[in-house]
């Protein structure tokens, strides 16, 4: 079977509404429903669905089993001129998070830079969605999250010891695409490993351990995801956990074991440290000279960090998003639940 | 030969004496000299010998051929609150960056988050040691610089189009080491290439490319020197240039050629964010739990970042420094251009 028989195209708007009409009947207000339909659309716009609605039906399972509060009282516990620490009474994570950065920008607007934590909350999604927040308003962006269970191993470690924290930046360019990193300190996400799984992808055998220390493939028996680049990835792994955990009350990622996540964010007003236009001109001249780089063999063109995501992005727009029907079938079985009816017709797939 | 008669055991007041008077004798002030000789007696100590005392005699030929400036005006020229930009003046680079993290550190203290750009200096040594200031002041310390040279490809790509960003994050602990992470965003640094090099250890062949795009192990052919986990290093690597370049007022990477570096610093006041005991307790909590990890078959422990360098230091202040005697011909050629005697005796290594 082709990949593209497996994909159907939906259209973000209904794939929106949807998605809201979900948290609706699980008790979360208009208001927040609305603000994760955006976050999760706007991430499956970009391609990266396993962050995306995709996402949606953990979370959905998480409010009904307890974990997640659809009615959250989210309040700041901490603030400065340029910090703050937000208490995200278990809600949903984007919900805090999306104050935080909103926060951020503000504070980093007058004060050049500014920090906000997020303490006792759910899964944020994609990183990147809170670095083009930033991006948005001329600002440097960085988001980081601590995950809300230990996965990934020390280097020679059999034991997981930090999760498999996931950061971005986001910085803004003048006509060309803003530079998006978004990237995750383990060998891979685990969500990509599921998605690879999911399209029959062979899984390296060098990147997850079972739970006795052994290589696997399986994802089913993975325990202990590696580090991206040994003590690199675990390095930068151990510092954020740090950031987005102890520095704000929460925990070491090693002592977290599926309960709350931390979120720790930032923002830096290229205005206060140089002039916008000139900063902008710079960054569009070096994209331009990095798109210009020659390539090793067999390769057609280098990437811009974030490249891949806005060509899909701008793709899904015009076109429609692709989803596969794996992701639709989780998204039908959550709406059967919660008796919600589909938008789409799976009976496309046996055409 | 074995690796340990290679090396010759010096003590650090001697070399710290040492390392001043070269720098006195071409005109760098007995301030600067002092503090370029603690930060590479410290890097020294710590066992990063490719960026402590045996990066000297490129600084000092720098200064020789004109390229660094041993009477720098440095100058804040853009500051806030919270913000600063320093102008290098084409310092040797440790000097406006110890004075920009101690800025940092100062503006944190009160705001909570600072951060402070050098730009227009020369290189600036071990990351590491500006992120221990900070730490030194119950801080969180994170220091990164763009480097003077693009050297580093995008993945795919056969031309270098960012320097080997390298950056580190301190972070204080209680009763234990603090977590000092301190990388290169390149496969490697160069500096450890070469010292592989003069060990005689073989270099993997696909960690560089010659300046064809073909694959090589020999550092002299070297061009380009592929990122950490591809586009992960890449990545962090653009970002961080922009921030230590476009940012305060300097080049993209790409358009680097062995002129100017710029240099970035952050600090975070854990104080501001929460209690400084119960952040320590949870700290030094985690890496306890951390050292704990199982190993898989044939590892003896784990490690937290920075910790080899910690056992160096301890090691180190108590037996002196182990230099190896290419490291010492190199202090003795300099010492000799200039007029300036040797405490070591070279003869030592003929025993």
């Amino acid at each position: 079977m082709s990949q593209e028989s497996q994909e159907l195209t939906v259209q973000p708007d209904e794939l929106r509404a949807f998605s809201e009409t979900l948290y609706r009947k699980v008790g979360v207000s208009r208001d927040h429903a609305e603000t994760m339909a955006n976050f999760q659309v706007e991430t499956d716009l970009r391609g990266v669905y396993s962050h995306g609605t995709r996402a949606q039906p953990r979370y959905i399972q998480g409010i009904l089993d307890g974990n997640i509060n659809p009615t959250p009282r989210i309040e700041v516990v901490q603030e400065g001129p340029c910090i703050a620490v937000i208490e995200g009474d278990s809600a949903l994570g984007h919900l805090p998070s999306s104050m935080a950065m909103d926060m951020a920008v503000e504070k980093a607007k007058s004060m050049g830079i500014a920090a906000v934590g997020v303490r006792n909350a759910g899964h944020f999604g994609a990183a990147a969605c809170y670095g083009m927040m930033a991006v948005r308003e001329k600002l440097i962006g960085f988001a980081a999250t601590s995950t809300s269970m230990r996965s990934v191993g020390a280097p020679g470690g059999a034991t997981p010891v930090v999760g498999n924290v996931a950061f971005c930046y986001a910085l803004p360019a003048g006509k060309e695409r803003p530079i998006v990193l978004d990237m995750a300190c383990g060998i891979s996400a685990w969500e990509r490993i599921k998605t690879m799984s999911m399209y029959g992808i062979p899984i390296p055998m060098d990147w997850m351990l079972t739970e006795d220390g052994e290589p696997t493939n399986d994802f089913d028996l993975g325990e202990v995801l590696k580090p991206a680049a040994g003590p690199k990835g675990y390095g930068i792994a151990m510092a954020l956990t740090t950031m987005a955990g102890p520095l704000i009350g929460g925990l070491m990622g090693c002592h977290k074991d599926g309960g709350a996540s931390e979120h720790f964010f930032m923002a830096l007003n290229v205005s206060s440290f140089t002039d916008y236009e000139e900063y902008t001109e710079e960054v569009d001249r070096g994209i331009r000279t990095v798109k210009a780089s020659k390539t090793v063999e067999g390769v057609d063109e280098v990437y811009l960090p974030g490249e891949i995501e806005w060509r899909n992005y701008e793709s899904s727009i015009e076109n429609g998003i692709p989803l596969h029907r794996d992701h639709l079938s989780v998204l039908a079985e959550a709406a059967e639940e919660l008796g919600v009816e589909i938008f789409w017709d799976p009976r496309e797939f046996d055409k």
